[in-house]
């Protein structure tokens, strides 16, 4: 769309989004070829069909969706548009897989000033890039004013799985040791002082990154990985409890093992929140059989994203699907999915 | 999820969404099951993973997303649920391809009533069902009251294009001949007197519908088709220049040849539009060489969904890439992209 003569380029400075930029016409194609393309320009993208094509060798696809809504846009360690790129990548990453291509779908609202919008779009251009990811295909809508809320960004990924690799949810099995690459709760609560407007002093920023290296140097060790979940909403808790059940096992984790930063531990018990439960979204959960256990927390451990990687806790059998922590001071808890808690648009 | 002991099953009757249902707890995996699964039931959904996976042959594939922001949510020939489908699908489609797999995204606003999203849900399974597509993977969002407006859908297709074909914007030639399935303008009014609230006795319904079978049944035709383009917002003129552009041709078409219905022809003049710009979900365009258009327009005319056919004028030489329209009258009128009217939340 480059030789389109606009009467006057954007104004990123004091522009505003107005309906005009949802409707089909000559502003919205302005904005697409003039934000979108330049900022995530890749030779899928400008072919500017309907769809983005390309080709695969024959073998084990997957796709992973989803929706951004998180308030504030910007944040300590990252803004929406990274966040974009990372949470849909990790989706994609959590099969095994090398992820390869975004689709990326934008509703704005009316108002929304240009000037957020280009810095939105260029950090997610900038996390793609990093992660090696190309955003192949987009859509842009906009609502009125107070029917949306800044920027929503939708980013569904494709990716190929190596063969061999069969990693799911329903793999945990009785004895499996259960990792995870590094400390929780960093992202909630970045997300969560920067909301309440406090400033703990300690800096806390969010873990947002694309997880798919350090996935990749851990089915190099460990090919029959069984199971890996990013912690996203929910936190640990929610994901052990999705996979106890997907698997019909129980867990047991033990809470002086788990990984978590002074400032994540000041801030929780200040806010009311419970670590377990905080979302994260540049961790990972690992469950592989126990002779695999150690082999892989080194190999997590030599990545720059697993330093502070950890075995927390090991694999039952529980008829009940429980999940249960042993905690510092020796007793037992359970650690059920139902979370009192509830931190909304944290993603 | 199946075995979850819910305390109550949801209640669609009286019940509305609320912040809970999107914060990675109970509720929200209650929603998932309740609703959701149930609609969309298929085995990849099933796993429950992070992301869908699937086995494919090696290939050409095409990736296709849009957001669904229409309003209002239902509508004479649709709602939100079935444009959703319909959208991506023939997004997909106009590649040639052959759709296999849909993501769907919701951003749900916190009130929006139970009962209407379970509407949209079994509307949106019906059509993916008639399509032969399955909904694989999917992520739900719950944004507060006044920062959404009831429902917003993504939907992200995955799709195989037949080896051969090769469809792309770029490929009109000068003499090319351009066609189109039907009448214009359907589903623009449809929602525009909706809106309105205007009743013209004449009882229009939106075209939405996909558009997939009668692409195949093209592509066997003539499988050297050159373009094809769903003219979804801004209309067929938009279409028109967008593949002109991307073709560096110019085109001239003929109002006497273009099919519309009598009663969108006075919708139309009673609410100021001009049909060449109002959005169709159930249409495509279609450019191929002259000698593949009358069979072409043969194999679309047996087509349920291209009965009225009609090859509606050329692609010509010119350097500008100007869309010009022979007037009915004999006069010529351009056919630019800019529009005039704003059709905001159309699809
Ligand atoms: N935000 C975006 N970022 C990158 N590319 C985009 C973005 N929005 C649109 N595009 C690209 O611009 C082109 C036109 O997009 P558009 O949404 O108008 O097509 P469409 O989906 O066929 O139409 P509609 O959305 O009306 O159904 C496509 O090639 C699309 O990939
Ligand atoms: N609206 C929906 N329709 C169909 N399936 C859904 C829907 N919402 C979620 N799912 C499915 O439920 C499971 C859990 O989805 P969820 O969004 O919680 O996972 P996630 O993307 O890993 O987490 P997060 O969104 O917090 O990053 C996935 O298998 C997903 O495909
Ligand atoms: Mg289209
Ligand atoms: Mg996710
Ligand atoms: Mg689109
Ligand atoms: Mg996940
Ligand atoms: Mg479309
Ligand atoms: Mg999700």
């Amino acid at each position: 769309m480059s030789k389109k003569p606009y009467i006057r380029p954007l104004d990123f400075k004091h522009g505003c989004i107005d309906l005009t930029h949802g409707s089909g016409g000559r502003a919205m194609a302005q904005l697409i070829d003039e934000l979108f393309l330049k900022a995530f320009d890749n030779p899928l993208l400008r072919q500017l069909n309907d769809q983005a094509a390309f080709d695969v060798p024959a073998g084990r696809m997957v796709m992973a969706t989803d929706s951004h809504v998180v308030t504030p846009l910007f944040f300590p360690g990252g803004d929406i548009g990274s966040l974009a790129v990372h949470g849909t990548v990790n989706d994609v990453a959590m099969s095994g897989a090398r992820p390869l291509y975004l689709a990326a779908g934008f509703i704005l609202e009316e108002g929304f000033p240009l000037g957020d919008l280009k810095r939105i779009v260029e950090s997610m251009a900038a996390a793609a890039e990093e992660a090696g990811v190309a955003i192949v295909t987009g859509d842009t809508k906009v609502v009125e004013q107070g029917k949306g809320d800044g920027v929503f960004i939708n980013t569904t990924g494709f990716g190929v799985v190596p063969p061999g690799i069969d990693i799911s949810g329903n793999r945990a099995r009785p004895g499996d040791r259960i990792l995870v690459n590094g400390t929780l709760g960093d992202h909630g609560v970045a997300i969560m002082s920067q909301r309440e407007n406090l400033s703990f002093g300690t800096g806390i920023e969010s873990d947002s990154v694309a997880l798919h290296g350090l996935v990749a140097a851990m089915v190099e060790t460990v090919p029959n990985l069984h199971c890996l979940r990013d912690p996203t909403r929910g936190g640990l808790a929610a994901t052990l409890n999705e996979l106890a059940q997907q698997s019909a096992v129980g867990m047991r984790i033990e809470e002086s093992s788990l990984p978590l930063r002074e400032g994540v531990r000041g801030a929780c018990e200040f806010l009311g929140l419970d670590p377990l439960y905080v979302a994260n979204e540049g961790k990972l959960v690992a469950i592989c059989a126990a002779e695999d256990a150690e082999p892989l927390l080194e190999a997590m451990r030599e990545h720059p994203l697993g330093r502070e990687a950890a075995i927390i806790g090991e694999v039952q059998e529980d008829p009940n699907h429980f999940v249960q922590m042993q905690t510092a001071f020796g007793g037992m808890r359970m650690v059920d999915w139902i979370s009192g808690e509830q931190l909304p648009r944290i993603c």
